[in-house]
């Protein structure tokens, strides 16, 4: 009853979340880390990309994500200690850590511009930071690295930070849904949970789990054709990307002074980075000053500059007019994809052929439902068995992919 | 700007439904049956039987299904036309009236006790009685009968009222994923009725609701074995139909006069009634003034009789103490079930070996993911063709069906 | 990892509610309370008596809200813990308890019928049940007891059972928005129990919390008159008890054989058990045997009867002909009252005057803002002073109370 | 059933709101102006500015808000012309365009910058974006103006853009009440719209929304303390304001080449404005360039600036680290004020003492329940007068202001 403990708890404990409605965190470090301004910087990058301009509501940020998937880690950690899963107070602490950290190497725009920057998947990118982060507390954060890194000899506490049925993926999926209006994309993260438990210290299904998971996994692909790959958004996305590849390979000087720092320097190094192995510190804090906000600044420089390439894509991504896209489930006719580029071509009367190749983009996306193999989904049958997700004849999903073509560029 | 009007208008307009807000209906007519006692009746029959045993807030009604069917109706009507396909005000009553009756036919605890107090099933009923009132109304539900029936020319209204697709699952399987909490049988009824088309006078689903369709039967065949067959509630429900089994085929008079009326007088009739082909006007009247409360009724009078089957199931249901539930997905040793019946002979030092049949119960339930063939679910694809859902090759789901086997008997 | 240990603890753990999603209760015992026939008796009680006619959602039963407010008892103790404020073990458990049986001594359709089959309020008769199941279970219920009887020395148990901002209201205005669809009516119980505190043995709610205070009395204000009040609701329930004030004044032989037991027994004592001061237990025990069932079935009965009043009214309810119900904040004139009499008599063309009085019903209902006084809402102010909530300038609402008066007779 | 005209309609017609659902507009102009670059610059304007400190969800855009809006007026029109008003096709188009672009004049972070940019409110602001619109759709939005500047002879429409229960508020309750989860400010749209209804040209409300009415003013207070003027969040937007008031009163040149362009432009010539009658079109349409980008990208230049207050405070926004306030109901005593300015300057080791006014921030905020006199909200009673809410004895709410006074200053 000693007001002044009580405020200082109160102050630490509560997060109100449209999502999971108020929400705290175990671990007092943690909140150290939400404070912590490379933490702080995913309030600026939004998790879905470019994805608004088809779901308008979708405008969530990589810091909300963090939290709810911190959140469902600490309701996972409570139910696996009721089911008598030893879990100590440190290793608690480090699968916490591990989880709020995950998706700290994200740069702008998330996805949409990964390995664009520094030419780094962002899990790298998170593990670097998480070894600055550990250094500049003395070590604190030795059990969490390992953990990210798979290297801690008990594999479900990696497995919910990166398998298939991992605190974030259950948190984006239900995050998403809620933001997109995509209701159909919901999972049921309770039921899943409250279904988890480990077996020689790999995570399990309880079998009655089973329908969950499926419907999971349907969720779950639903949403990557529905949302995270929706055609329109996808468009978006490749012309912000065709920007940056501009960029990179028309070093015109005229038009690298309209770059504003620090993205200017990323964009000159680009090349030479490509050959690291590791990423130089230096390199890594220049890259957590990046957000969302130095890109759509950048857009809005080129929008600015004179005709031209950056200047198209620029307008039309700033006010969504955005290009044309085909879709199909086999690879475009190159005869096909000339045709079109000669059309471009004719119609913005464009001289340098090479120009081109930044407005008539083709490529292809994917999707698989579930890995089989080493990683798959392990299901603990009612007479205590442990056995792949695929072994049940009541499953009917395959682990199979999908792969969709696309072939983009302005209309008329 | 006449008050007067306004207020009728007011009056008859809005339900107030927790699912889908404010709801209202665009015929009249509507509002006389939905007025009429036959369909007040279903305020008293539960949508899911004794589901509440499993999942407590699941004690929702089919009078707020049949509601919210006719919503997503209107809904449907709104939309299709808007796409240019034509419906004719004639037409739009009909199938909403079609829609408003499609489970008139039900009796007390739904699909619980279905064919076991009258030996027909509950579309029969609900056609019969929409003769009745098409009788009663002078020949206002003709075509309404004639969608129901599947004998109008266009068959997709008969399709949105007993299909696939049909407003009927959209509806149930919405709101018992609500009612339950079991989020993630949530459905996308939104994106799928705005994915509807018609064409050759079929239902159609446009090939961008392609997950939206593989998402709704997944979410179907979860709430089927989350929900619908849930063991716990299958138990119950086999309890339940013992019962009334107990009672058709051990005619004692101690019982039956036990048995209050109307109850009774369809438990005597019933094995006679099995060579109808057609349900005479009094016995279907006298149906309809059966509810739920007839069958709780029955049995609060079963539990305070005499020792004996009767009385351990009322009892065992009323307080929820229900027998044991074995579920495996091949059939049960029929070496296993003897058994089993002989350990429970022991248990409840029965004498009357044949009162047995009424304790152990064995049985199989199955569900279809969905069904191929003549009524396959029609996709118009992106470039105007009509073809069967399991044609694309993005589609991994298959029309597949589960069964499980199960073997009840009384705990201890 | 013991999996008999999980399997255990699971079996016992979850329900699956639609307002909180999955709820677990910390204390065995609970479970062997929500077990007991007497308890598992609220599961045929429905929430809101005949309200389903207004709101056709709101078909909950006194099973869900016991639950449900049991659930926000398991957070506030650890909220209120989590504030340093000392809670035994043992305390948890009685608080738990003695919220879980509070609504234990309603009978069928809850406040509906209240005082109307035996003479004693629902808290009153919930005490007795207490005491019952003291004796039953050896005396584990003492101090739940003395929690509810507000005979214990740290009165905030007490108030969180019975006081203004208790976990009662707490669940059942949020769970009654809910099933209703009266959105308006949400409360922040999230915030509103994060706000909670203790301050000499009573409860207050930190001042940052005070307009959740004032949205959570104006949100139960609406929910009375929009809801509890409803005017068509009002008069299905006047017209319910107009069926039993029949019965127990007019002693027609003819009549009670038509009144199924128990409830016959209970009308014929009624004047007798009204200068009792305890409850006999085997009154009690009987009377839990009742529920909704019960008092449907006499409906349906006396709705087969020959034409008179109860018939009359029977009908009138179960088919949803419901009275003409005005309402007007002052009485009614005493000659206007005699004019609606006299044309009702006409209508009818009845004989006997005194049927009138079951047929024309007048009265007034009555809801209060916030009690002040010695009860009144204590709140902590930011320097630590506890005040009553009415002396903070910011406050606007007053401890008032409105009245309505209405009138009720049949249409036409 | 014409497969192009279907396909032109779909493509019209839907945004998924995750709040609303599925909306769509009845008018095609409507779309033209959505796709107008000036509205989609409302994507990047948070309607919210920097409450996303308090309630990390709350990332939503004007751009959402608006759309909601227009929707919630959709259904408004519908409503009254159902109830007999007459509502021309013109004046539903004029009506949905003021609704559209009531906010299209807000600047960056919405009402934290408002005046500070252009020394203009935001409606003001609004109707000139919609004149120069008008100009380049060649009149196409006469009436929409008319409307918006309450220059219409049906003063209700005006009302619905900018009344006590107009369209917007409605949408920015409920909204924002979504995205923060502070979810006790959630109203009852839909039952306010339809209580709506029109009496001599002016909206009103129907007197059985009369509680509706009260829950809505009080969850708009609620949302007032709890959100829009949260400490938490206005300590942020003091020190927002802060840093722009230091860049209009210490024109050190070395600053203002930190300042980006346009910002830049805007902050030299802005005392030269405060004289102007009305806006320059060229000063206009640079405004409408700028969006919550121009003004972060501005906190991140000043944060690698060197060190002094403009370096200070954008680094304290920007990571979260920010200024103590403290707030009460009366104004600060000046000796008080005092001494933390002298305190300040001590831990700061500051000598030029008129940087203080940036960092010691003092003032009040207020808010009222609602406005009575001219603008009283009007309630159609049952005998059909129209009177002032206040003059019902119902009602208990006053149209109270409430006003706090805060002191803000750097921590430690």
């Amino acid at each position: 009853m000693d007001g002044k403990n009580t405020k200082t708890f109160q102050k630490k404990t509560l997060f109100n979340d449209p999502v999971y409605g108020f929400i705290k965190f175990p671990h007092d470090f943690l909140y150290t880390i939400i404070d912590h301004p490379y933490f702080q910087r995913l309030r600026r990058i939004r998790q879905l990309g470019l994805t608004d301009y088809v779901y308008p509501g979708a405008v969530h940020t990589r810091f909300n994500h963090c939290l709810g998937a911190l959140h469902l880690t600490t309701m996972t950690i409570e139910t696996l200690r009721n089911k008598g899963v030893e879990i100590s107070d440190e290793e608690s602490e480090a699968l916490s850590l591990a989880i709020l950290l995950h998706d700290i190497g994200h740069g702008p725009f998330s996805h949409a511009l990964e390995r664009m920057i520094l030419p780094f998947g962002h899990e790298q990118i998170s593990l670097a930071v998480m070894h600055l982060l550990n250094e500049a507390f003395s070590g604190k954060l030795d059990l969490a690295v390992r953990i990210f890194a798979n290297e801690y000899h008990r594999p479900f506490f990696h497995e919910l930070v990166a398998g298939q049925l991992d605190m974030d993926r259950m948190d984006f999926l239900h995050r998403d849904s809620f933001y997109t209006g995509v209701v159909e994309g919901k999972i049921g993260y309770g039921r899943l949970i409250n279904m988890l438990n480990v077996r020689e210290e790999h995570l399990v299904v309880e079998e009655k789990g089973l329908h969950t998971v499926e419907q999971f996994l349907m969720a779950r692909r639903l949403m990557y054709w529905q949302v995270y790959l929706h055609k329109t958004a996808l468009a978006a996305e490749k012309m912000l990307q065709s920007v940056l590849n501009y960029l990179f390979t028309m070093p015109e000087i005229r038009l690298q002074t309209l770059v504003p720092e620090p993205l200017r320097s990323f964009i000159t190094e680009y090349e030479a980075s490509g050959n690291l192995k590791l990423i130089p510190p230096e390199t890594l804090r220049r890259f957590l000053t990046l957000d969302d906000v130095d890109v759509t600044n950048l857009l809005k420089c080129l929008a600015k500059s004179e005709p031209g390439v950056p200047n198209m894509l620029s307008n039309g991504i700033l006010n969504r007019k955005l290009f044309k896209i085909h879709e199909q489930d086999h690879p475009f006719d190159p005869a096909e994809i000339s045709e079109v580029r000669q059309m471009v071509m004719e119609n913005l009367g464009l001289v340098q052929y090479d120009q081109l190749d930044f407005l008539v983009i083709s490529g292809n996306e994917s999707s698989t439902i579930y890995k089989g193999g080493e990683s798959e989904i392990r299901i603990l049958s009612k007479n205590s068995e442990v056995k792949p997700l695929g072994s049940f004849t009541e499953v009917h999903i395959q682990p199979a992919k999908t792969t969709r073509y696309y072939l983009i560029y302005p209309k008329r």
